[in-house]
């Protein structure tokens, strides 16, 4: 029921197909990418964003960049494995999936390079862990939704902000999988998108999303969040991550900070919903976690024409930090960690393999 | 220093010359206001806005109801009055002071009446009450600048929502007045603009009044306002009012409330700027003022494209109610009435002469 928002087609060359999601809601338009230069500008341009997706577009944004390389001596091929991966590893600084998926792509090469592999087997062990990473984050998101949904009561009223969905991952998202999937048992769920200024990530692609797959979903600005709280019409809240910290501090898309504050004042349950590989357990906490600045021209022209006056001075994090202690609960693939801290996110981590 | 947004030009026939604000900020034009429907419009397009500019421009609507009737009958010139006044009262359903205005003007009629005024002397009345509609307007605003501005210290930054300037009223604004005023007193005072969707009035008025008054301005989306609190870049919040309870609660744009809970949440002083004419001591608490539900295309197309899938449902209020305890306090001509609750609200209305 969900849409699907990237795959790799073919072989010799192969080539990825995304779509491309800064030209929805008007026009769903598939985008065909087959070479690296242009997977670095599609993850800049946010042609395909949200975490999870990211890290497959990564991977197979290696594969772009080797394929066609087989004749090379192994060592240069794995050279060429590391150097495209810090190609693409630029395109967005926060985006900690990036990393894991491109460090993945990394260490495979290297451990079978190491195990005496030559080049086409090097090329062959690539496709499998980029094929892997695509289909662990499909099958993560069939998890995260079906943990999730126990949380979701027939009638209830979810609001979400930016867009974690399936349009955010190779499978039926993060935020959203408890959605589909509690919708799938046949509870009704109405949600509440907030746009997610500036780049209405919200109104494009999240209402757009949830129209596709028949969820009443209802569009409101960002700053209507807190008036649907107090009017009663919110029972939980459910967001994505694009990277936690040791300590459960969650790093998402500028606005969910605030959202998470007006959840506290209203005493609305606040959930985070992230596979394990969104832990970044180097950062220990959510201070640690480098905000990247965008344009202003997000801002003050982003709607087709200007809407600010020239030469305003402009403030434009594009992610912001909610404290741990704001978040009701953190919805992983091994499980719900409640009231995340240091000690429940590491015992999460560990269970999950990945400490 | 601030722009002049409103003014009464000639007589026989004079008409309104007034900013038009659905342009701002690229295109300052003027727009010249010469019959009722054309006021009545005006004020619906939110060409004019702002509690006290509604009032002087509900005023002067008047006037141009009925200033070419001095032939009449003068009991037929006081009906005359009573029907475009109504005809006025529609144009906004929420505004205190579109009311609040045109009581006055009914009341100037009838009191001249039935103390024997012939019809040009019934005229004469309501070009003297529009004429000091106006000019109470403007003096309240220096007294409420100057109140305000003791509150503000050298070096502070204000965060402020919507536009309660110097555009939103016949002097220099509510909300803004303190910074006028303590710029004017030598004060260096910065100002974070939410941009407030959906209409822009932050990005469009606000950041371009103060840019023409030279005040040191940033814009961000209204999302960004929790990120900017909590990066400790907000010493105050002002804003502005379109309705206040008789128990402090305070109507006011869509986000004015999510940004008091931030406020609270962050320790920052909340303080709403607004004269005495916006409290309406016939609404006991904020539960019981409407709130007008403005078109869904403010929210999927407001700004020359469509940025949400056709046939999306849309929640759009345009405005929210702020409980009193979120208050610090309010800013009113008479002095600051410190955490509002009714009794101190009904004394400084009977200080100011208003109960």
């Amino acid at each position: 029921m969900a849409v699907q928002t990237i795959a790799w087609h073919g072989r010799d060359p192969g080539y990825v197909r995304m779509i491309e999601q800064t030209l929805l809601p008007g026009d769903a338009r598939l985008l065909e990418v087959r070479n690296v230069q242009d997977m670095v500008d599609a993850i800049y341009r946010l042609a395909v964003r949200g975490a999870p997706a990211i890290g497959v577009a990564a991977a197979y944004g290696v594969l772009l960049g080797v394929q066609d390389e087989g004749e090379r001596a192994p060592d240069e091929l794995v050279a060429l494995v590391n150097e495209t991966a810090d190609e693409l590893a630029a395109a967005r600084p926060t985006a900690v999936n990036l990393f894991w998926a491109l460090d993945r792509m990394r260490a495979r090469a290297e451990r079978d390079r190491a195990a005496g592999a030559d080049s086409p087997a090097i090329l062959e062990g690539l496709f499998e862990e980029a094929g892997a990473i695509a289909e662990e984050d499909a099958g993560q998101c069939e998890r995260m939704g079906e943990i999730g949904a126990e949380l979701v009561a027939d009638g209830m009223t979810v609001l979400t902000h930016c867009n974690a969905g399936a349009l955010a991952t190779a499978g039926i998202g993060t935020a959203l999988a408890p959605i589909y999937a509690a919708k799938r048992q046949g509870k009704n769920v109405a949600v509440f998108a907030d746009e997610t200024r500036p780049l209405l990530q919200g109104a494009r692609l999240t209402a757009w999303e949830l129209m596709q797959a028949g969820v009443d979903v209802t569009l409101i600005t960002d700053n209507m969040a807190a008036r649907v709280m107090y009017e009663g019409k919110v029972d939980m809240v459910f967001v994505g991550s694009d990277r936690i910290a040791r300590n459960g501090d969650v790093c998402n898309k500028i606005g969910t900070y605030g959202v998470a504050v007006l959840a506290k004042q209203h005493g609305i349950p606040f959930y985070v919903v992230a596979p394990l590989s969104t832990f970044d357990p180097s950062v220990a906490t959510g201070a640690d976690i480098p905000i990247e600045e965008r344009p202003a021209e997000e801002i003050t022209e982003g709607f087709g024409k200007r809407t600010a006056p020239e030469g305003v001075r402009v403030y434009n994090p594009a992610f912001d930090v909610t404290p741990a202690e704001l978040v009701t609960g953190i919805v992983t693939e091994v499980g719900v960690i409640e009231h995340p801290n240091t000690e429940r996110v590491e015992e999460a981590l560990r269970r999950g393999g990945r400490l």
